[in-house]
């Protein structure tokens, strides 16, 4: 057995005990974490230290610094997510049904963890700290691979959470493994005895390699395309902030707007004010033919455009001339991540939320909303455009699944069969 | 575009309308399916006769003939199978949630279907009315691949069901795609732009070319070793016809038992008789060395024994000394589908139940009820061991997903950004 399949067997055999451990006992893990990381955070900050001059030495990208840096305010933020953390109900162990299938035979539903799940993520090791809590506290365990700018950083956080959980109880020994190397990746994908699911967070190409190299369930999502549509009754004093936030909040993540559909019955009132909004920001501007009449001097939109998740300060600018356009270009460019109508029409808003095929769809509020944390979820391990299992940005729910349990007194199934087969009494409890 | 990319991304369109389709004209469609299969069950005898008779003359093995026979019982079965599935609550446009984010700004998570599903069955055609009609019900397309044994019923089936769709409602039209052939099916597979999940049923073989050959999320189960184990508190008298129905009740289905685990403090107890009665129903025993000896005369168990899943009256049989050896084995040697625990003991069932990772996990009762009829779902698509989406046996609730719909009113993450930051509410509603 290679070192990295005893440890993928290590954390599949702890995955079967730590399903089982209490809430409690998960909560005092998650507290102990953060003391762990509040006198740790000395520790923390001089291996992110080392991690970011080795970085600028290597000329990473400004943007990728930022992410990479951990200071004192940034670890204080992840002991206050834990505390958060700690007070959501367990996902774990809850029963989702109950059906009395016959007298003394009873079927039960309830909420499981998935097992074993492996996490690739780029930059910033807060996620380390996020994805450990996460699948703790809802009895997964993980195996972490983070980028290798921020290897010490990576280090010493998993010492620290290991350190911690373990010396609370044996039932969290072994539940978190930390890969270092891309060849721990490519080996770790050919364990589906081991992993129950991959959830993968980086480019595009990095999300296709995943899936295409792996018979192992991946969650996650590639692109993120999304648009925003201002509808012929569009409210402009709506649309001109909540398009320029939906663009420029934070242009370089995923539910950032790239596309932007404009009804033609309100172009010309919206477009040039609009306009002026993003260019006070730096954006970019690309736009149709159309668009390039009322915005004389914007560069031509292309075909291509249409399929770019920019992640830059640029816009591509499209006039349509209904909502069924809109709804058709959004389903068939658009990545199904998040999209947004802006309109006082509730018929108009009603239509495009059932027609449009994507994670999250809104109307009149910005498509940066789309997030774990400001859903409400605690935080979020990553956000799906997957079509199975979750969806949209992935809290604690999406990391369970269920079993099944049937308790009962002798009952055979010959006893349901053929001509003077008993019937089933199939009562909801 | 070739042929079958127009069938599907035809689908993929028409998913896209299905999705919104009202429950009472879905549940006048399977109305007209019902009435539509009645009315042409002698053109369905028909075309299934024509199937059995090239089966027979190709040689194809008795029990796969029974299976593809399509009788007026089996069509009238169909036929009230449509009724009981008219009468289940819809799975779509549930409200799963609601948080109000802040006043004005409202998160709703709401269930909607997968999309497009491609399902592959062999020899039982009426596998293709569950499956069409598990999948209208539940909004979502279905691209269906049979047996090619069955290909004449297959196609007035598949005609029957679309002409009656089709008199309904338009919204009907290009919901249900047939395929016949294998490169079909090979291309297929190509297609994650169009297909949102795949649901194979039929070999392990069958089940793992489909997971190796696409990047298409895959639903369904390869192995099927399910496991008894007779705890030292059992009662004999529920143990024995609990085992002998688990084992022969249907031998060559996923949920029947493969092998059987003895506690050692009973062994001696209850396998005479539990052999006796194996024996009655032409069992075939193999067992380890401590079995060999309580029943002198039967074939030793090998190592691949624990790995094999018989479909056929065999039984392998080893005697293990605690609940741990018997829970640590099934997780071992087990597939995750169904296993069993006989005793009389709540603490070690209670236990069996929680460190068992199978799908159903069952005490004192047969395996061969982890059926979606016997658990009360109306029909299946099929039994799932993923640990993702739906697991155990698949009815219209593993046949949605959700979306996320936010409605606010101009609201901006920059507002809830920075030192000046609005602080969320997060209300349940």
């Amino acid at each position: 057995m290679s070192e990295i399949e005893k440890m993928l067997s290590g954390l599949r055999d702890a995955s079967i005990r730590l399903a089982s451990a209490p809430s409690d006992l998960k909560n005092s893990a998650l507290e102990a974490i953060a003391h762990s990381l509040h006198r740790g955070s000395d520790e923390i900050i001089a291996a992110n230290k080392l991690d970011l001059e080795r970085s600028e030495a290597e000329s990473l990208a400004a943007p990728l610094l930022k992410r990479l840096k951990l200071d004192s305010g940034k670890i204080e933020g992840l002991i206050s997510g834990i505390s958060s953390l700690v007070n959501l109900p367990d996902p774990v162990g809850a029963q989702l049904s109950a059906t009395k299938l016959d007298d003394g035979l009873v079927l039960r539903k309830v909420s499981v963890p998935i097992g074993v799940i492996g996490v690739i993520f780029e930059s910033r090791p807060d996620a380390l700290v996020q994805i450990a809590t996460l699948g703790l506290k809802s009895g997964n365990c993980v195996v972490l691979k983070g980028g290798s700018e921020a290897k010490e950083t990576n280090r010493i956080l998993a010492r620290l959470i290991t350190e911690a959980i373990t010396s609370v109880d044996e039932v969290f020994d072994d539940t978190i493994g930390l890969l270092e190397t891309r060849e721990d990746v490519a080996s770790m994908l050919e364990y589906d005895n081991y992993i129950n699911l991959i959830i993968p967070r980086g480019s595009n190409e990095f999300v296709k390699y995943i899936q295409d190299n792996s018979s192992i369930p991946v969650m996650g999502h590639a692109d993120g395309i999304c648009h925003g549509y201002i509808d012929s009754e569009a409210d402009i004093e709506v649309a001109i902030p909540v398009i320029v936030d939906s663009k420029t909040q934070y242009v370089a993540v995923c539910n950032a707007l790239e596309t932007l559909l404009v009804h033609e019955g309100i172009a010309q009132q919206v477009l040039p004010d609009l306009a002026a909004a993003l260019k006070d920001k730096n954006v970019l501007i690309k736009g149709c033919a159309k668009t390039m009449q009322i915005l004389p001097g914007i560069e031509p939109a292309t075909e291509e455009d249409w399929k770019t998740e920019y992640l830059d300060y640029t816009v591509s600018i499209k006039i349509v001339d209904s909502l069924d356009e809109a709804i058709n270009h959004i389903n068939r460019y658009g990545s199904g991540h998040t999209d947004v109508i802006i309109t006082r029409d509730r018929a108009a808003a009603s239509k495009f939320q059932a027609l449009v095929d994507s994670s999250s769809v809104m109307v009149n509020c910005s498509t940066r909303f789309a997030d774990g944390f400001r859903y409400g979820f605690g935080a979020e391990v990553g956000i799906s455009t997957n079509k199975i299992h979750a969806r949209g940005p992935v809290g604690l729910d999406g990391l369970v699944i269920y079993k099944f349990l049937v308790d009962g007194e002798g009952h055979i199934v010959e006893n349901y069969s053929g001509p003077d087969a008993r019937a089933f009494k199939h009562e909801k409890m």
